[in-house]
């Protein structure tokens, strides 16, 4: 019984002298995995870097793949951290974008080992597909608030609000993994420049006293065809 | 020798009556994958419900992963077909974007199911993410290619063109899977017309005669700062 008691509570131990040592571990095995990937990862390469006795591991994580889930969590709880501002001020929602793309883009850098190594064995977890949903839901939900912040204020967002903040969201994320991978060559600058531009686009375009973007399209191909 | 010639072909059937046999085979797996999953699915029921002999898979492919991957590679290639035109008109792009959003939403519907069962498993394997990322990058030229050409009859869209389109492209696919996920209660034609409204605001908008969205965006927080 007292066993299961601490079995239980293995994932948050209460005193700071655990919290510390889970983080040693959790340090040392983030490196470990990265450098050797799941498979060939040992438990004993990932004690000896984190100078901790072997046990300590199974006082922390019930395995590797325990301790993968809980790397990538971490991972994604500081892109979170990094790329939403903790209130939505709409007098400068430019400026708030534009430092939430800035650092979502720096943290997925900083954490880019970390991401190309481990991301696509993490994804075979159903727990963590669960974990990585719930959160985006949360980022959906979120959104959706603001947006319905900014149309009390008059802005014409068009659309299924949780369909747009998904679509929105996803270019981020799509942007970010696709420099990492495919596109190192180019400047943080240049990816954040584009994804703001986007943004832009759709939301600030909206804004009162703007004139609704599918108008002026008809309106210039109206004018168009008159040039004709 | 002469096995190994076959071994080596056996992803191409040559003759008619092989193409058949395959795509028999193959439509019998995606069904026996969907409802067993990769583990429990037995090649014996594929070959059953394909009314082909136990031997006949094995000339076409190699394994339960092959033909798993094969499965996934064909719903990519459907998705692609369905959402974009043989040749971009500029004259039409409004009207092309719209059937474009709205056949890659149907595509990704009628294959719902596989893509729900299949999609992780298959990214396990490195041959099938490379699969991906490379019909990814192909989508992302060909849009890119769009782009020169709009630019070139003086579309003004900002930003790194290979950016741009990576981050458009994924808002398609990101809320297709959204939707057949967790919001399945919504109709087609909203998640359509919210993607349309994104690639109005940021493609369309940019046509010439438009003032930039970012100009306006300063007009009016100008407008507004007087108004006070």
């Amino acid at each position: 019984m007292e066993k299961m008691r601490l079995r239980r509570s293995r994932h948050e131990p209460v005193q700071d002298r655990g919290h510390r040592t889970r983080r040693k571990v959790l340090l040392a095995a983030r490196k470990i995995l990265v450098r050797r990937g799941l498979q060939a990862a040992r438990v004993e390469e990932i004690t000896n870097l984190a100078r901790v006795g072997y046990g300590t591991f199974y006082k922390y994580f019930r395995n590797k793949q325990d301790v993968l889930e809980a790397v990538m969590e971490e991972v994604f709880h500081q892109l979170n951290d990094a790329g939403f501002p903790a209130q939505v001020e709409v007098s400068r929602l430019e400026d708030q974008i534009r430092e939430g793309i800035t650092n979502y883009l720096k943290a997925y850098y900083r954490n880019r080992e970390v991401l190309l190594a481990l991301q696509p064995a993490s994804l075979m977890s159903p727990r963590m597909r669960r974990f990585i949903s719930d959160m985006r839901e949360k980022d959906v939900q979120w959104m959706v608030d603001g947006l319905t912040k900014l149309s009390e204020q008059g802005w014409r967002i068009r659309g299924n609000p949780e369909v747009f903040s998904v679509a929105m969201l996803h270019t981020a994320e799509a942007a970010a993994q696709d420099w990492i991978t495919r596109r190192q060559h180019l400047k943080l600058e240049e990816v954040a420049e584009t994804l703001c531009e986007i943004w832009s686009c759709t939301i600030l375009a909206s804004r009162p006293g703007q004139r609704p973007v599918a108008a002026l399209a008809v309106e210039a191909r109206a004018d168009n065809l008159r040039k004709r």
